[in-house]
């Protein structure tokens, strides 16, 4: 159960190369291949002719080439050669909205007329060359709403991460979800803290003193409808925390794109963007190793769950404060189900702002 | 298709630790920890928070924690602690019966109330130094009654156990069954024979001239709803094989404790009790490979034999004389299971004496 | 979807050795086995003592002996002994038609009544000591159409194997459909051509100048109702191609027969018979190994192929020129089910050669 009319992250830019790439994505067979001049292009990942995926073949010129008997196929998805044919007669394939941005693929696997490139999300970090992003991508066995859960409620972070990123002072602290320039928004903060190893090391390549106290704030954003952007940072005692003018902080972005590829499983696109050292790429590899290890300790315990809800249709759970975020991001999610299965329905305004100037909007804050 | 409301092992002793273990018994998920003092819980694995298995989460001071957000729940059930959280309110977990008893985990599936602690098979060698024990345990894709089948009729050890333990002498012995102290017995026996090489070595460590004629015997013992002892050993030739005086005999139990997972699938315990050399523990698990290789030889064919039967439901199979045994124990479980579904059924007395008695009785023998 | 009441193979004479051999035919459990003086016996795979598989037993006296306890069954299906039993009132156990020829064990799945002998499809090559043959066998998880699909249009060999046997004289040339003798035949030609590195070699070892302008064929023959014998090879140019006097070609046959394990998966037994060089078995052994290699190009499209399929049931393929071979096959297949199914059903003279005479004619052509 999940909204078709959305933006998804399909693959990074690295992963499409001169070969195309199929990948199911919301339960839809889709192969992602470049086109002239290098553009992403994406269509159903089955041949017209035979049944093959086309995902199997090959490009040329800019038009996928498929690897069973030679039909190639442009973006547009209408048949252009095959050997020996006339093509002009052929069906079309179906061709999905996709866009390059940020360094990902993301494509729009629901009613074509409605996409909208501008919904895309606006992430202004990876445009900043004051920023430095790295991350990785895992497939998970997972409905998408676990991820989001537990992205959204961080106090699993002192158990399920005991012995890597856990943090006592950070682990008490109560979070406090709000709705902020229209986003549902759980934070957690400490005042006056010493700053714990991955920041100190931060704070120093920043030019601060690393011994100073600090406020510490974690910041989980939901935008609808699977991504989770979480600020993470340290700033100057007393200044304001997250809110603190940037020349008091040190800061970076947990990103969370989550994308799913069927009701049980999905590819979570995973990385830190941060704002210290961000021309340092050996940094990059070693924060991105080091998230990735992290981020693995989840993935046993979310395909349990997964395991163990399957087992037990219907088995209501408890929503506890510490799971208001993930239940009002739930909610939104509900919604956004249910005005495509009956479009009359209209998703409350509040419900679901605009992504780009509701992330913009956090983007204007002070943060960066 | 299986009775519940039974004691079933569930694990060893040496099994649970103290991380907590999850294990699927009767197609109830269950997690297993040690309470205060060290006392064996088991608990519904299924936190009421947000569904993650209790197993993968850590025990506290008799309590287990949910590895997600840190849940305590007490050895009976109720909600002790959380991070953050006021818990008396929160939902119960489903609390099952279990006893540590005889180096096992026993766990009652069914109907907490109707579980009676002294319907614990008596295993009177588990507790009698005279005695030593070795065994393992083994996931096996079956139904349970496959299980029971093989033991109750030994005449398949000359086809599976052909090079292993087959032996020529008791092969062509007709096996009897009867009913004897109210438990079905299944019986195979030959009388003045040399000693196999086992039974050889047994007999001299145990006193005995190893080159006298010995009356040998097995003696399979169906303990409802699904375990198996048979008595194995020599006794000097003509003083009456498993009835003679126990100073004439060298003699142990071929332990079968058979657990359903599913109704296609068990976990096995088996072992050997043995009654000489007691105190030797490099024999211990010198018997214990031997055992546990030569046992491996008959999962292969129970899974495909599960197989064959799966892919044609309703076959109608021969019950020949050999398989007397099973058919009697699958009656009795038969009857459990529709005493379950149908509480007004009774039960023949005949058809199901306590466990703990009829075990004494044939303890109270002058087998030990 | 497959006939039953057809021959098929199940086996390589190599592969049924003295322990029996359980396989899986057009959803079928059979064990073949060797009875008295070797000839190829085929059971229901399954003892009606207790269910086990009997491919899990031994032979014994041109009987197999049950691997469980012992129930020996004949040739005939009948319970001839087993120890401790009077088995004459024991149920019998299908048999299977059954033979061997041309190195392979043919099996007859469907109603015994009906399986001719004389319905083996002739091959003679395999009786001719001037032509050598060697091959191998394939489980592909694929309906045994897209196989005989792949067999009988070798345009997909310009895209599937475009590194090891793509031609590109012979990938231009139109394939050509027709009925030839009652048999089905796609055909390939090309006229005047240098012949490639395969055939070079091949030319040099039948005494022919390797350097001489040849003419080439690909001559896909469909054999009801999932053989596909294609005739390669190459002649002295203007002489006829495949119709040249023998004295003027080197020509071999790939030999393709595809046998159903179920729905969606089958047995594929591969491999080449030549007319040239047929004593040396180096060769044989490299051709082999060379051909394995290429046909498992073919293994990852069409298991790729069916999981398209399957999940999009119903969806319209496009049927091109090139594929009018495997149209037409397909109709016959689905002729000789339809006939099955309803039995007043006649299936067409012309649909439906009798093999042997069908293979004879083409046999009986120049071709050897």
């Amino acid at each position: 159960m999940f909204p078709k009319n959305a933006w998804y992250v399909a693959a990074t830019s690295e992963e499409l190369g001169e070969r195309p790439l199929g990948r199911r994505i919301c339960d839809e067979a889709i192969v992602f291949f470049r086109g002239p001049g290098g553009t992403v292009a994406a269509l159903d990942d089955f041949c017209p002719h035979r049944g093959a995926p086309l995902s199997l073949g090959t490009t040329c010129e800019g038009r996928i080439v498929c690897g069973y008997h030679g039909l190639q196929i442009g973006c547009d998805g209408h048949a252009v050669a095959m050997p020996g044919q006339r093509v002009r007669g052929f069906p079309g394939t179906r061709v999905y909205p996709v866009m390059e941005r940020y360094g990902f693929v993301w494509v729009w696997p629901g009613e074509a007329p409605k996409a909208d490139p501008a919904a895309i999300p606006h992430l202004a970090w990876a445009e900043d060359p004051e920023w430095a992003f790295g991350g990785g991508m895992f497939h998970v066995r997972c409905d998408f709403r676990l991820m989001v859960d537990n992205l959204m409620d961080l106090t699993h972070e002192k158990y399920v991460h005991a012995t890597s990123i856990g943090q006592p002072e950070l682990d008490e602290a109560i979070p406090r979800t709000a709705t902020e320039a229209g986003f549902i928004v759980t934070r957690r903060e400490v005042s006056s803290v010493k700053a714990p190893p991955f920041w100190r090391s931060a704070m120093r390549s920043n030019g601060k003193d690393d011994d100073a106290l600090v406020d510490r704030w974690q910041r989980c954003v939901f935008i609808p409808p699977s991504a989770v952007m979480i600020d993470v940072g340290v700033a100057t005692a007393g200044r304001g925390g997250f809110d603190a003018p940037t020349d008091c902080k040190t800061a970076g972005i947990v990103v969370d794109l989550i994308t799913p590829e069927t009701a049980s499983s999905i590819w979570y696109f995973w990385g830190l963007a941060r704002h210290f050292q961000a021309h340092d790429e050996a940094l990059t590899r070693q924060i991105r190793d080091a998230q990735g290890k992290v981020f693995q300790e989840d993935l046993a315990m979310l395909e349990a769950q997964q395991r163990n809800l399957e087992a037990r249709p219907g088995s209501k759970l408890l929503n506890l404060n510490t799971d208001t975020g993930s239940v009002q991001a739930r909610k939104l999610i509900d919604q956004l189900v249910a005005a495509e299965r009956a479009p009359s329905v209209q998703v409350p305004a509040s419900g679901r702002p605009p992504a780009t100037s509701a992330v913009e909007a956090r983007e204007q804050r002070p943060v960066t």
